[in-house]
């Protein structure tokens, strides 16, 4: 498989623009903290895993050209402005930042460096994990007589991380042991993420998927065609509430009403211990222009952007919901099964040290 | 006000092209049988009592030409191929082909004309009812602080009818009555119909309105934001489930689960007695395309139609859904509340004499 970044003779740093998908795809080369910074803040690299990663490097890239402590201070400034929001990108930075003012000032752009790497590969680790324990899971719900049919909404796929996705890696285990798995893909307006990004990726691996409209999930459950929802997410709330991109909670609420499983594939570091409950998760609100226009491939075979709505139409764009955690069948981390609730949610952040 | 269907000079039959709406207001000319089908399968004219008027005029145009019984039979078969789930429009064909085979066959051409007449006038009757009864419970929610917020489903409209709308004639009311009303535009994908028709009709007459993705109301209610969810409705069983368009059940879900009072609007004429439950009404699946493509209006003003998944991807559009009764609050009819239950339903028909 190939990675979503990755390293070509041991230093050139390449990934995908994101922001051609699904029409086209285009490998690009980051070879600066204002090549990464750029990346990052024009959505060729997304996804919360691979922003941190990017970001890292960015810093490594940084300390290369002058290991000082102001311009380590400041590649980082450059590099947390880009996606004020992202938890893992200042998590990346930090941890970035932490080893290099450690080191000698002639070591610090091999130690960032070598960090960065390793942030990627725990990535790749972390995600492999939630895999195996979420096909583990899932398997028990494989019949003979059909394929295994997972909703899922949005992109927690391996274009989202470094390689294998968080709800998608869950998805790829499962198809490498054998099992005939078929994947409903939510749209997911207004960005399109499913309909652009998990439809491609599962094109590439050639996982069998079907694309639907956010509407249609739950007339699919009361048609008995979905046997799990399978969703990565945003942020873990400390009582198992779960924020995600917008509409994620209408598919729990629909799973919940037809006993399908809800699942939400995350590693630990989703979970954020301060937040006592999704209430306390503030709910970014994006550019109306999302909700008012969609981008796609018009009959002349140009990318392009059309308007949807009336001219002078107001809309509102909140990017993330909260499910609360009543209606998650559970979490699946890289420390396996997780109960959303308290106690659940106590016992994986000390199984992983993180208490 | 104008209406969606209306004749000129006595026989010339006109209407809205609502395949270019909200961009280009067109009218067109209905004058045959084949252009009544041809309307309605394209969804020139679309919303279930609108339907129902257009195959009205549709047998009348057909008996015109040929008043034999075959020419009735093949005229019904024709039109009622358009729309498998609209129960309006068998609703109205019967109604005309009734009258028309009790009129003496040389009389068959007016008396089928002036029933579809007939059940124009009747639909904006109940319409303006159904308004009427609507604002009246809908006034109960009115705070003093704060507009009423109403989320809408699709397009139960003006634009759905001859005249009023079912479940936006209430809005409607609430206006009149000099109710500060605020509605909540669900973009309703695959077709759009409230990004585009609902937010187009509400802007002509003046109401205040935001549109938003399909995947946001949930987040809404959680935050406070909705008072009361009010939809139309496709066709309503004999125990209050409810066929509307894909993802109502979606927002029903939400609605009982954030304790936002869930309204239809609906004519009787909606209610099929003969489905006893919403497991009797079979969901039409529609052209993928509707799910791979989206139409809008180009940078260059030109309204066309982008891809929005890779090429060769599988799509699945089931285009409508069905809403258990137990999550539906009242139906709203022409002849007031109706509890959405057995009894209620009973009741109702009772009424109006449908029984």
């Amino acid at each position: 498989m190939t990675r979503t970044l990755w390293l070509e003779q041991d230093d050139r740093l390449l990934t995908l623009d994101q922001t051609l998908l699904p029409f086209e795809r285009r490998v690009i080369e980051l070879a600066s903290a204002a090549d990464c910074a750029r990346a990052i803040a024009t959505m060729q690299v997304r996804g919360a895993p691979l922003i941190g990663a990017v970001g890292a490097f960015g810093l490594a890239f940084a300390l290369r050209v002058d290991h000082s402590d102001a311009a380590l201070a400041d590649a980082c400034a450059l590099l947390l402005a880009t996606r004020p929001t992202a938890v893992n990108l200042r998590w990346a930075l930090d941890r970035v930042a932490e080893r290099a003012r450690a080191a000698e000032p002639g070591a610090r752009a091999k130690v960032s460096w070598d960090e960065a790497v390793a942030i990627c590969e725990a990535d790749v680790a972390c995600n492999a994990s939630i895999g195996a324990h979420g096909a583990s899971l899932l398997a028990a719900l494989v019949r003979p007589d059909r394929a295994l049919n997972i909703l899922t909404h949005c992109n927690a796929g391996a274009v989202a991380t470094v390689e294998h996705g968080t709800a998608l890696s869950i998805v790829y285990a499962l198809a490498a042991r054998g099992v005939n798995v078929h994947v409903w893909v939510d749209e997911t307006r207004p960005r399109n993420q499913g309909a652009g990004l998990t439809a491609w990726e599962l094109s590439q691996r050639g996982v069998a998927h079907t694309v639907i409209v956010d509407n249609a999930g739950g007339q699919l459950m009361r048609e008995g065609l979905v046997d799990a929802v399978v969703v990565g997410c945003d942020r873990v709330a400390a009582n198992g509430d779960v924020a995600n991109k917008v509409g994620t909670y209408l598919k729990a609420l629909a799973a919940w009403d037809n006993d399908v499983p809800f699942y939400v594939a995350c590693p630990v570091s989703t979970i954020d211990r301060w937040a006592r409950s999704g209430d306390a998760i503030t709910i970014e609100r994006r550019d109306p222009r999302e909700v008012t226009h969609v981008t796609g491939r018009g009959p002349d075979g140009v990318v392009t952007e059309v308007q949807v709505v009336p001219d002078g139409t107001v809309a509102l764009n909140p990017a993330f919901d909260v499910t609360p955690s009543r209606l998650v069948t559970a979490l699946i981390t890289e420390h396996g099964r997780v109960e959303a609730a308290v106690g659940g949610i106590r016992r994986v952040l000390l199984a992983a040290g993180s208490v």
